[in-house]
């Protein structure tokens, strides 16, 4: 075995201290979703390459290969480890269709993979936290409304700082285009989704250049493309421009519906934000993306939208609407950027000393009565002085150390010195003590 | 992409309402590990190949490679999926003991990969559950004691039915057979290994022809494979082989150890085995293999051992004891073979009723309600008759169905079809029906 371990770059790892951050996230994300009914399901990390290659707007991602060192793997398809969760989802979904109950919600939180080249942010193996609610032949519109509610009411409960999440829907472009009279909607679509690495003119000349808009038609679609409201007053900002269109209509209705949904449960959360480009050619309604404030540099944390066929067997087509979270970027801003801190390095709240090795028995005891109601309890690696032990317990964060004595036990907070008598049979710790809490550093001047 | 969907052997996944088993077997698992102290990591998928070769006893396992399918990779030695998580943790220890704080318990529970032919309970994607204590140095005896008893509090949390963990100690063959004279001692203990697949006759041949001892050394040797006791009697059986060596003196002292701990803490769970042969040539003292009861033609559902190397940096070795739990073959037994089920397919405890499209909001408020208070809760998807609104709670194992009202709320139990006035502010379901529960069959005559 070589002893030389270089780390993979791209592939991060956490020491446990972070890692105890990145279960608290993924916790909260796992009990929101079921607070909002969404099933667990877990796919297999490999897919046949077939299925992996030209899947929509992820068809360029780089894909890892996976078969036997040995070069054997007899009938097995060439398989490829998968590169986002809704691949294999709509493969399960298909596979399991006539055992699955529809409207499916699910949700799916594992890590995928990308051979891309690393950057900040961007990662070769990463956690994607995924909901999608899928239904047969016809998805009712509400679920758009639905989804983002979701994802604000989990992320109103991790500490990211402010968040919005940007709310468009295709058919506002779409119809805004057609009312102009335009025919190659995607060609445009594509044009203004430029305009976040382009300036405005650039994107205004391949406007008329490449898509053979007239100048007032290219003045119109940068307006469309340049208004945000966190209310419903996004629309009057559309009408304004004075374009009429059913399909234009139509998306403006459904964008207010998210917004007035948002206005109540979620106030102050959402954003109808008509430059999210992202995504139209592929998605078909509402079209969502997560973004941190004070980000604007970073990619966003998430995002999704409604499309209509997930998946087909030729017989039935199953329409849905999804969102995923990328965990692991959320996590390189708060944590490598922003210095997220765990209080512990261990989920342990008390340590309990050892006397001698004789009475380690003992110990054990209280450890056992401890653990039996749910505390987290560790009994020390060694009979060392009590200062070396309650040393043992500071290095890691632990916050109290227990002691066992012939005339009863004791329990010291070794932050504040406190020490007290008490019974392993009642004593607890305060309840935000009983699990490592998370620490943000004090906002930067 | 392709339409046909076929399963791949030997890569197993789960509907909703299995997913929601194995999810509480996994927080089980986890809730006790971090009970007991265990801080939890995660490693990469992937290791470089020279680092997965050659590594103990595991290295006849197939290796699946991964590499970029464009051909690229650049600078990056050559990978494949780690086949437990063993090797990588080794390798994470030796990357991060500088960070790292020593004892060190780490609990890991991730997916591993083998490309073995796919086979009963054996599988090529399966989730291990590993806890590890490792010290740099010397790792005092009494984690040997410990290990054990973390795993008796989480199987005996688990819906398993009757287990053992079968414990014996490299040190007792090895001292018996110096005592004995005997110089190769790893060719006694691989043949001795066979007693689970070879008669006892047969082993005996070998050990005199194979392995050069005497006639009655090697009935010796099949007398000491032969002994279990449910207490410390298994040392007087072999003591009353006439057998002394201080090896085996220190061997019978700490597996006697093992046994009063678990007289103690886990009554009855722990079995004195030496017909354990399994891993003794890789392990250096206590090793550890778990059964459930009734399952004598399957594999084991874990095991692990004591050994003195992790890892070595070349100045610094790493001594530890760990445990690995098959979750994936756990489930296999329990869900493929005894018929466990959850009472539901999905998290939901509560469906609230839609009385029309224009109310879905008046519903939507009762949800965020309940959800508030931790209940999950669904909305229906569409305002449909009552009965069909019901019909799509039963078909889901949802228990309640709660209808809104100008005169007030109702809930219902769907089972009992009781229905009582209620207050979203106030009422919660019984504690038994917030999350799904386990459900094993009555007893196979």
């Amino acid at each position: 075995m070589a002893n030389t371990v270089t780390p993979l770059s791209g592939f991060p790892e956490r020491l446990p201290s972070q890692r105890i951050i990145e279960q608290q996230f993924l916790d909260t994300l796992r009990e929101v979703f079921e607070l909002h009914g969404f099933a667990s399901i877990n796919t297999r990390a490999v897919e046949p390459l077939d299925r992996l290659g030209g899947q929509g707007e992820d068809a360029d991602k780089e894909i890892y290969g996976v078969s036997p060192v040995s070069g054997g793997g007899g009938n097995d398809p060439a398989m490829g480890l998968h590169f986002d969760l809704t691949v294999p989802f709509a493969r399960y979904v298909l596979e399991n269709a006539g055992k699955l109950t529809f409207p499916f919600r699910r949700y799916q939180i594992q890590p995928v993979w990308r051979g891309e080249r690393p950057q900040r942010l961007r990662y070769r193996e990463f956690i994607q936290a995924d909901i999608d609610i899928v239904d047969t032949g016809k998805l009712p519109f509400h679920y758009e409304v639905e989804l983002p509610l979701v994802v604000a009411d989990a992320f109103s409960r991790l500490p990211v700082g402010e968040f919005r999440i940007h709310v468009n829907n295709r058919k506002i472009p779409e119809g805004f285009y057609r009312g102009l009279g335009i025919e190659d909607i995607t060609i445009v679509l594509r044009i203004v989704d430029k305009l976040d690495k382009l300036p405005a003119a650039a994107v205004r000349d391949r406007l008329i250049e490449d898509a053979g808009l007239a100048a007032e038609h290219a003045d119109a679609c940068l307006a469309l493309a340049q208004i945000q409201a966190d209310d419903t007053s996004f629309a009057d900002q559309v009408r304004a421009l004075g374009v009429e269109h059913p399909v234009l209509d139509e998306g403006l209705a459904q964008l207010s519906a998210v917004m007035e949904a948002a206005a109540e449960h979620a106030p102050g959360l959402l954003l109808a934000d008509l430059t999210i480009a992202r995504g139209l050619d592929y998605y078909t309604g509402t079209v969502y993306e997560i973004r941190l404030a004070g980000e604007e540099g970073a990619p966003s944390v998430g995002g999704g939208g409604r499309y209509d066929a997930l998946a087909s067997d030729g017989k039935r087509t199953f329409p849905g609407v999804g969102i995923s979270v990328g965990v692991t970027r959320l996590l390189g801003l708060l944590l490598d950027e922003r210095g997220l801190t765990a209080s512990r390095e261990t989920p342990v709240a008390v340590l309990v000393a050892v006397n001698d090795e004789e009475s380690r028995r003992d110990s054990m005891r209280v450890a056992a009565a401890l653990r039996a109601r749910g505390i987290p309890t560790l009994v020390a690696p060694k009979a060392a002085k009590f200062g070396k032990q309650i040393q043992f317990a500071d290095r890691r964060g632990i916050p109290f150390v227990w002691f066992t004595g012939a005339d009863g036990d004791q329990v010291k907070d070794i932050r504040s010195g406190e020490q007290v008598p008490v019974d392993a049979a009642r004593w607890a710790p305060p309840a935000e003590d009983l699990r490592p809490s998370l620490v943000l550093p004090a906002a930067r001047e």
